[in-house]
């Protein structure tokens, strides 16, 4: 089982020493401390496990330290930045493993460039040697990339020449839509196995600064205290300490406090039930804070991200996820108030941006997403969101026969209209009213209405409202024909109608880099027993399919 | 060798009707006349022959009618309007015959788009039956869709339900990005064998408008006729008529009168030289109307592409092409002038368009792309838009030693700065200098002045500008560079680097839908023996690997 809980006491990559308003994030990666068996991690190259930690470290960096306003990614290493993802690792790692590995990273990275923009702790890169690959393309996530002026300080996107694979964590996407490289400059790039180094690194765009090795750590605590002055983050605050989650990880399934997940193998179904808070929220932000991870939404997006990252990479077969919510929907109506209300204080924005990184998890997940809205549920706000990030929304219209609990009820509220975008910098609502978006509007006078099933449907917020009758049957048929169709041709299907509207950076890396790269993955010349990631190391040279497709 | 010219005397897949304002395009496949052996056409399925037909048709309408303002594109079969592409002849089909079809299909889709917005010449879908599959998404390339209201009639994707693999030919795209269809409904939809038919499918935005089969006719009739009203073709003009292409095609290449495509076929480069003209343009619009097929930019335009589709259809191993550009580069201003002088003349205009689609094909052929300017070429403005297509281009600084040839020189004209925009929608230079949009400013004021290899670096027009000491050594290992990579890891480099900037219903379809379904067509659950699409028609149940990607 692959854990994406970890902390920094245990970290064996990653150092983190905090100089407020600085903080200096190190890497600096133990070799010996694999993932897995069968390669080691030489020259800073990373596997899922160093980028697990490089996670937490974020997430805590936007928790714990609201004096931090700009972080220093550096390394531990002599004139070696980072080379990028472990090739041995590759090359041994099932296509499956590649692709969610590729997805994760890539996550990580939009969350350092949502840190930077939206929870004003800017990221700076300060490239000390040789960054290559996925060790540019983490220099690339950042707002500045500094870059050593010497004869071996080099930025590099070597995949093509070395590996006859794209380089899969977003560089070549940021490379021509972030810094606006010139594609045939970003084209003679990619084909330089050695990279760029000075001033043509600053003249391609392709880093920001250069300075000479004896004034760069001045340099660099220099710029980072200019971007740390552009912050809002509060210098006297009290963090919030990511205390180890609570979880109970069974057989069929996980149980968190607010969050259940239950796993059905014979139907490949996951359920996942949010609870509601089952008290009211904090009188205010000192209570807020005073809570601190028990916050009912800091605490569900934790366990939510926790369960996603976790079914994600242990449950492969699980094709299907269902989210149901329970409980007392004015507790969630009340929660979402004060979210809104206080959503410029420091810790309130923070919340609200983790759940809106959590949501867009949902978006890009492979894995088809119904949602159920049954009696008892509490669909409301927050919790209403997952309606829009989910592939259906089968609504119970109306009380179940026998049962006295009242007919499920689904209400909008602000957060479904602004807070939590997708990637593609719309709303949720607004994507889906793409064709009508007057529908939009309509919905947003709705928001505080308890909405049955005809209302909801009538006004396109859930796709099915079937009766008592029907329902059980509907729902069982639809999860049955989900699970008879292809996963493969599933996956493609969901990554080409969720993301109607703009395309930005985020869609583009997630759409188009990613699915090139995952052909590519599939491909003789990358992964066969003579393709070039197998090769790598060995002396030998790939022996290509020459056809081009 | 498949060929991709033909003429309405040897269709046998449709019939072309000139009622005009309307023309009706009406498919009625032979099952027989098959591109290759080993299927049968049924029910208005296609193959590429039956597209080339259908593309072939498309231009000439364009062309040869000028009378025609709008086009029915409807059924010879009762009660079929189009099966889509033929399952059988995918499932025998090579990847790369798979890709390249499915790309071929996608540019004449994306060419009925082109003919509605900007030829005027608009097209409207009467589905008189099952429009399944690529049927469904012919009929969403057009402006108006169409369906008979009765108990068959309907349309639909049963692509991922039936074959594990995508529409392949934008329909996902179309749905949510073009029709604007809720990303729910589009995904109940796609799961729907059977497909979607009357009320429900314009309430879902599937169509645009259903009509009894008694009256169909006549509302097809009568909604041509309004669609025809809004152009603006002239009535009264004679068309052009496309008479054979004159090409000579050899064992290392094609020869036409303005084109000649050399092949290297140990260096695995195709070389394309496009001669300027010859004499000076007519002297007006009655004498590029007299020149007709032979008017230069018209002849070109005809000669590149169907180079363009030769090349990717029977060199797939050519994995790099090289243009070059010889003659008067004054001819070529002069035609340039001309086309811009007569921009609004519908004949200009069509040509005008014919090259802005046929450089479109540059930008998504998987093949690297370098032009080369020496002493003797001609690269001005329409042809200088090669440069910026280009994944790179060469520019030889100065004079050869020994050859009084003068040193070559580049020209921009207005077409390098709105005429001719990629499918992102940009101009390539817009593009091209994203970064530093006014370098785009910089350029139009050069625009006319012959410009050397320095002041063409300078500019930003080329990416490299050698003298004659080094040029041949620099181009030539650039070449044998380019050869040693894998030719995948280049096809997803170029596709991701060449398209910055927004992203439209096109570049939508070749970027992220084309890269997720040739990743599916590489995938075992749909073409390994137990896959879906070879299964497809024998009873037995395809035996998928149940893990998701």
């Amino acid at each position: 089982m692959i854990d994406f809980q970890t902390h920094p006491d245990q970290y064996r990559h990653w150092k983190l020493k905090i100089d407020a308003p600085v903080a200096y994030l190190t890497m600096d990666v133990d070799p010996e401390a694999t993932l897995r068996p069968g390669y080691e991690l030489k020259m800073n190259s990373y596997d899922l496990g160093v980028d697990i930690e490089l996670y937490d470290a974020i997430q805590r960096l936007r928790f714990e330290h609201p004096e931090v306003r700009s972080v220093v990614l550096d390394s531990g290493k002599e004139r070696i930045f980072c080379a990028g993802a472990n090739i041995r690792m590759l090359g041994a790692s099932t296509h499956a493993h590649k692709v969610n590995f590729c997805k994760f990273t890539n996550e990580t990275r939009n969350g350092i460039e949502d840190a930077s923009e939206n929870s004003r702790q800017r990221y700076l890169c300060a490239v000390n040697g040789t960054a290559a690959g996925g060790g540019y393309e983490l220099a690339l996530a950042t707002d500045h990339i500094m870059l050593i002026d010497d004869d071996s300080a080099a930025v590099s996107l070597p995949e093509v020449p070395l590996l006859a694979v794209l380089p899969g964590t977003g560089g070549l996407t940021r490379l021509v839509d972030k810094r606006k490289v010139r594609r045939d400059l970003a084209d003679v790039f990619c084909a330089v196995e050695e990279g760029i180094k000075g001033q043509r690194a600053v003249d391609w765009r392709l880093v920001d600064e250069i300075a000479p090795a004896s004034k760069f750590a001045e340099a660099v605590r220099a710029r980072a205290e200019a971007l740390a002055a552009t912050s809002d983050r509060p210098a006297d605050a009290a963090g919030v300490p990511f205390t180890p989650l609570q979880r109970d990880i069974g057989d069929d399934g996980v149980d968190y406090p607010n969050l259940t997940v239950a796993i059905d193998r014979t139907g490949r179904v996951a359920t996942l039930t949010l609870k509601a808070p089952t008290a009211a929220p904090p009188a205010d932000l000192a209570g807020i804070a005073a809570a601190g991870v028990d916050y009912w939404p800091l605490a569900l997006a934790r366990e939510l991200d926790d369960a996603i990252l976790h079914l994600r990479s242990n449950e492969g077969e699980i094709g299907t996820w269902v989210f149901k919510a329970v409980g007392d929907g004015d507790a969630v109506a009340a929660y979402d108030a004060q979210l809104q209300a206080h959503a410029d204080h420091w810790l309130v924005r923070e919340i609200v941006l983790y759940w809106k990184r959590t949501l867009k998890r949902v978006d890009v997940t492979s894995r088809t997403t119904f949602t159920l809205v049954e009696p008892g549920s509490c669909f409301v706000g927050l919790l209403a969101e997952l309606l829009f990030a989910s592939d259906r929304s089968y609504m119970l219209d109306g009380q179940v026969e026998g049962d006295s609990t009242p007919a499920a009820t689904v209400r909008l509220g602000e957060m479904n209209f602004g807070p939590l975008p997708m990637g593609n910098g719309l709303t949720r609502l607004a994507t889906r009213f793409l064709g009508e978006p007057e529908s939009v509007d309509r919905a947003h006078a709705l928001v505080g209405q308890a909405l049955d099933g005809g209302a909801a449907l009538a006004a396109g917020l859930v796709t099915f409202a079937p009766d008592d009758i029907d329902w059980e049957d509907e729902v069982r048929m639809a999860l049955e024909e989900r699970a008879s169709f292809s996963p493969d041709a599933l996956t493609g299907l969901e990554a080409n109608l969720r993301f109607a509207g703009p395309e930005t950076v985020e869609t583009k890396i997630f759409g188009r880099l990613s699915a090139w790269q995952n052909w590519i993955f599939q491909r003789p010349n990358a992964v066969s027993e003579q393709g070039a990631l197998k090769l790598y190391g060995s002396g030998a040279r790939p022996n290509y399919n020459l056809e081009r497709v």
